[in-house]
């Protein structure tokens, strides 16, 4: 079934993304052409997906009228990716198996692509038809929160400043939790919030998304180590060869998947107010730790 | 008067700016550091002047209550100004005086403080009190639309491809708009939206900004000639030595002048179905042909 609703939801979500940004009269078509490289550039489009599905599990209806905020999480994945890829920061040619996008427009407007690329996604969101204007205000502090100096922004930071050093297991956490859980959280709490969630289960959805983002690392780490190459698009082992902490090298292989099973347990048991209205969001889980990339 | 309002706003936002983002625990405190560093280094504050006073315009009462939304503005400006300093980008080691954010903290944190001014500015947005959600939202749509592809980006990546190019005057002034009046016309008109403003007050209010806008780009292009470095904090005519298109080096420096006095004409006309609450605006407009920093 994972694969099946992937499949549906994917092919609506490039369709969408390819024409979002589409004006009679870009001022700088480089520009344009520089966040559409990446933007398009295929990808999980888990964000999206996982907004849609919570949207789902709380209406019962599908989550396709929430494509456009969906929509503006990607193009927000999308700019961190731009950025994390410069030269000042991880400095890698290649995401996906493509130039990264420095790599192809230049270090300067690549900069700029993911600083357009953020912006718009603001404006991308309000687009959303049929909400109350007191939901689309959450949604917006969701996403800047997530995204801002103690999200997105502070886990890249602290990534920064670890390059080489061995962190304690507190510090891995808070890192991850930040620069990549604190947007799952703002995917599945937004398409809750935008379907009218109540308070039961917007904590419930809180507390799947928080294991859901834990399950997700851990098992990007255990992939590092397993992995095939050319299905996770880099270098197998690069982590150890890059003294990178991980759950993998701070734990034990052993140790990191039971902690992934844990969690994904845990995202599940969350699940337990909801029917099958919230299946979709159970196989998506379930789905991180059989991923081979 | 221009001063005594001045002086009067301008520690209100100091102060505002200075406690805006602390929390019990940021979790990267060199990032905080960075933002910090450039938030609070002087400058004009006009933005959330010009927000407050629009307000003031349209309510006749003090902007005051908006110092927020304000304060988001000048997060926006601080971010375009880290990002543009960088290497790959104009490549400055000093603004106003003191060392540029990337020359203090290194390329990367440079680069990700100015990414998490700008998100974080959509979060201060919402923090305003007592203005119905709809309001909020279009100030939100405001902020992003002129910071974003088609705005002040847009205009960056105009100015960056222009670089030792002469440019014509339609790209020059499409340059600018984007790069630098489209953030005076969001402040202006943000403040209106936010205390009410009409259909009538609205129109009024943008053609008086986009006047402002010219007039504040021409008199930096002709401060550029005859300033005093001391004063305007980089060395005079240093465009004329960068090669770079302004509106004096493509007309004359006396007709850049009649070009700046027609457009603070313009403005003040603009302004004319205003009373005293205006009076404001109509001072900082003048000042512009005044000033000489």
């Amino acid at each position: 079934m994972f694969k099946e609703y992937c499949e549906s939801k994917i092919p609506l979500i490039e369709a969408e993304l390819s024409t979002l940004l589409k004006t009679d009269h870009n001022i700088a078509p480089k520009l344009y052409d520089a966040m559409q490289y990446s933007l398009l550039a295929g990808g999980k489009r888990l964000r999206p997906i996982l907004l849609m599905a919570a949207a789902e599990a709380v209406s019962g209806e599908d989550g396709k009228p929430y494509i456009k905020p969906a929509c503006a999480l990607e193009m927000i994945h999308t700019y961190s990716l731009i950025h994390d890829d410069l030269p000042a920061m991880d400095d890698d040619d290649y995401r996906r198996g493509n130039l990264t996008n420095h790599k192809v427009f230049g270090e300067g407007i690549a900069i700029l692509a993911g600083d357009a690329l953020l912006t718009n996604a603001f404006e991308v969101v309000l687009r959303q038809e049929n909400v109350p204007a007191e939901r689309l205000l959450k949604v917006v502090k969701e996403f800047s929160e997530a995204a801002g100096y103690n999200g997105m922004v502070g886990g890249q930071v602290i990534d920064l400043l670890s390059e080489n050093k061995k962190v304690d297991i507190e510090t891995l956490r808070l890192m991850h939790q930040a620069k990549t859980g604190a947007l799952f959280r703002a995917a599945i709490r937004s398409g809750a919030i935008l379907a009218g969630a109540n308070k039961e289960e917007m904590i419930a959805l809180t507390e799947y998304a928080e294991n859901f983002g834990l399950a997700f690392q851990i098992t990007d780490d255990i992939l590092d180590v397993i992995g095939e190459a050319a299905k996770i698009g880099k270098p197998v082992g690069s982590d150890i060869k890059n003294n990178k902490s991980t759950y993998v090298t701070l734990y034990s292989l052993e140790k990191a998947k039971e902690m992934a099973n844990d969690a994904v347990a845990s995202a599940l048991d969350a699940l337990k107010i909801f029917g099958r209205e919230a299946e979709f969001l159970r196989h998506v889980v379930r789905y991180l730790i059989t991923r081979d990339h």
